[in-house]
């Protein structure tokens, strides 16, 4: 079974399943005591620490192991934010970040600190004038900055170089999250504290690293614990420790002619997808990337059914979709690129994936996405879908939309930027939304709106359902006239905006409604 | 090499080899995933956990793995204490748990919460009167109390059945931290809550339990994660997960002739060493205690000289003794028992360990102990060592023993309770401690307290060096006199009452000095 889900755990290397069985038999003593099974034990952990710490490229008294990713990046941004208390409690993470650094975040603000978020842009990369922009402007005093090295969902990678620039010129620690890109090679620049996890290299699970350079103030939250420098606490799991060490060097060591293949196969997908699938939006930057990883996002299509079709056909994958059981919103990520999220799928292609097995999923990818487009009754070619006249029933459908301060001049920017967009439907349009001719209501920018021709009620129904029906009636209205799509389903307010700029439709923008939100769209 | 330290982590059991192996293969997917690698993943740590319940006597939805027993300890700490806040921020210990329980404890205290610490007797046991008086008298309305199952220094069972109770009665929460007798056996009682640790039973390292029974109010703390129901972050170590559920399952199989085997050879010792080697006290609970753990003190002996002789001979023990590489402290469990500190053993015997290792052990023992004595020039038989006379220094040896409060008639007491007589030479002795008459300062209970006739000198001198010097004078003055031993030793406290007792002297008590504290003994 092909497994394209590298960026979620990369099955184990070889040389991690040697080196742990190995280290089961050496290394189960503690290394705190003074008989030789702890003597033992201290050896390969030392070992391990100088072997990872030289493929980090630190000293080996600034890395210590934790127990997975996300404690590193918790037990990271905690002691850091400590660490930095004296400055202030200003924390700044781009809006990209993996979910552990932004649940941290939230932690954070939950104490009484606060968080900047620093945007995107469409391709997924922050500017390190954003970063500049952010530390000066926050609202109290910035003790650190996060970012990722490069983004877990669609491969791009960030100026951490330029930014760990930025932020020593303002003085700030830079914690990099390297989670997906250790594998490939050092984080270059001069970064302050980075994470990272051993189970995303081929690694055993139950191995994270911190690394936190000298001279970086650090303050280990927690109950103090003699481990690890007191930056971790719990018994060191030793074997995993060992196998991580070994097997971060094995990947390393081949890397670049590993990069340089996968690389390749990625190219391919990034080129034949949209030539096999029609309505397909390949997301993320084209060449400043994760060799490995890509993402794209088709039209019409449910994540959850894409993903199952997949796995009948023997492909694992992911996907930022809402539509899947185990989230109901979006990828932050997608969102905060502006990019279509409905029927998305991430491919990440661990190491030794085989071009046959490429050449398979672009030749079975097709078939299942049309399978799940006629199930879901999607539009096919020329739209000519049912005409849905306005409805009859009590939510009036043209005066439940309203225009508390959007303006139809807006919907340009609006498509580029969905997530700043986010806002733009808020305030509560519950009351006198049954009233017929409502519209004027709020419009600042002069004139009377154009009220829909035609509005679409997709409340209760799922992403896609929404920009399937939208689809589906657009061309029965005169070219000029607006469609409102009424929808609770938050994927819409990304999907809608994405769908006009893929099939050249105008986005006119979001208004409230006494159930969900109406979006606008004008017939080109 | 026979290892007799099971207590500090176990030799993997062989079945958690199998187990582990079988899982790394089938088990490092993503079980959060939809597709056939995430489902396998899903169901065996499903199994898992079904079986791991089934050994601690919970539902599956009760128990979430931890990274480590003290993570378990921890998080179960923090969120009992956050869950329970409306009720108070009192927090009710034992004095001999666990040190990440204290830690934690701690912890509480500098965020602001009160912790009330229930002493022990001399077996280290707790009385659930104690706990019933701390409940009702703690300083806060109690949120949380913690008991451990078994005392991991020195084996005695703790009364947790009736503790449950106690805490029932009042509404408190009770969290057991089973890491040494989860091997053994199910932990009887209404309990609320319970941690434990898979390297302690022959499972592998990274692997921690917490149990929350249903109704328990919980708050799990730090950032938000959607792993194991919220209460425990970071992507699951499932092969280890799978190994430590089959070890649980497979050493509880053998607990019961395994205990009795072990219980023997542990009597075997209990009764043997103090046959074998003069001046040791066996401590713990001779009876009410783990099957496999047994812990000896043995009088002028270093802890590290004597690990090493024991290493040396190819036997692996931990010490609780201050004067190893790894601490400068004696251990807190001996001395809120009182006992002595010096020379101290813990053997804990693996699963399987054979009579001809015991017996070796036994035959060892004595030599290694010997020759640990005879370089410290310790006294042997019948004491005749140099004799010191009044020092004639600047630090005037009668007048640097003051007597702030505490009195001669105290130290009956003092004997068999090394712990409570910690505050007793409190206060700031260094003024005036010149003069050479200044006894009588500060003797609260009337006449004029008894001059030592002689003062030893053990400043700078490490356990157990104070007593070794005190052992080697006390026949020099006359039946009725006193010596004072000038010691900044921490282990000199707990260890000079406990050579009294061991010796048939009598321990008057602690008196402040200029530095140090000077303890002084009647010769009887």
């Amino acid at each position: 079974m092909p497994y394209f889900d590298a960026a979620s755990s990369a099955p184990q290397h070889p040389v991690a399943r040697q080196a742990l069985l190995a280290a089961l038999d050496e290394g189960w003593g503690d290394p705190a005591r003074l008989y030789r099974e702890g003597r033992r034990a201290r050896l390969l952990l030392d070992a391990a620490r100088q072997t990872t710490a030289d493929a980090v490229g630190c000293r080996p008294d600034e890395l210590v192991f934790t127990a997975s990713g996300t404690r590193a990046v918790h037990q990271g941004i905690a002691g850091a934010l400590a660490g930095g208390r004296r400055v202030g409690r200003g924390l700044v993470v781009s809006a990209v970040e993996h979910s552990s650094v932004l649940h941290a975040a939230t932690a954070h603000t939950v104490a009484g600190g606060t968080v900047t978020e620093v945007g995107v842009d469409r391709t997924g990369r922050v500017a390190p004038t954003a970063y500049a922009d952010a530390l000066r402007g926050a609202a109290e005093p910035v003790a650190l900055a996060c970012l990722q090295s490069a983004n877990h969902e669609v491969g791009t990678e960030q100026p951490v170089v330029d930014v760990a620039e930025v932020c020593r010129a303002a003085g700030v620690p830079l914690l990099v999250d390297a989670a997906q890109s250790l594998a490939w090679g050092r984080v270059e620049g001069r970064w302050s504290l980075l994470t990272a996890s051993a189970h995303k290299w081929g690694g055993p699970a139950g191995v994270g690293l911190l690394v936190v350079r000298k001279g970086v103030r650090f303050a280990p939250q927690g109950p103090v614990d003699e481990r690890e420098s007191g930056r971790s606490a719990g018994f060191e799991n030793i074997p995993a420790i060992v196998a991580a060490a070994a097997s971060l060097r094995a990947v390393r060591e081949e890397a670049e002619s590993e990069a340089l293949r996968l690389r390749g196969l990625v190219d391919r997908v990034r080129t034949r997808v949209p030539e096999l699938v029609p309505d397909v939006e390949v997301v993320g930057d084209p060449t400043r990337r994760l060799p490995h990883l890509v993402t794209f996002s088709c039209l019409y299509v449910d994540g959850e059914s894409l993903l199952h079709g997949l796995d009948r056909a023997e492909f694992a994958v992911s996907s930022g979709s809402s539509c899947t059981s185990s989230t109901l919103t979006p990828s932050h990520v997608l969102r905060a690129m502006g990019v279509l999220s409905e029927g998305n799928v991430r491919v990440s292609l661990p190491r030794g994936t085989t071009e046959a097995d490429v050449e398979l999923f672009l030749e079975l990818l097709p078939g299942i996405v049309s399978a799940v487009r006629a199930k879901l009754g999607a539009p096919t070619g020329r739209e000519s879908a049912s005409v849905r006249g306005p409805r009859a029933d009590g939510a009036a459908p043209t005066g439940a939309a309203e225009a508390p301060g959007a303006q139809s001049s807006a919907a340009a920017d609006a498509v580029g930027a969905g997530a700043d967009n986010q806002g733009g439907g808020e305030g509560d349009g519950g009351a006198g939304a049954g009233g017929g001719a409502g519209a004027e209501g709020g419009v600042g920018g002069g004139g009377r709106e154009q009220e829909p021709a035609l509005t679409v009620d997709a409340l209760g129904k799922r992403c896609p359902l929404p920009v399937i029906e939208l689809a589906k009636v657009i061309e029965d209205v005169p070219v000029g006239a607006v469609v409102a799509v009424l929808a609770d389903d938050d994927a819409a307010r990304l999907d809608i905006p994405a769908w006009c700029d893929m099939r050249g439709q105008e986005y006119v923008g979001e208004r409230a409604a006494r159930r969900g939100a109406a979006y606008w769209v004008r017939r080109r």
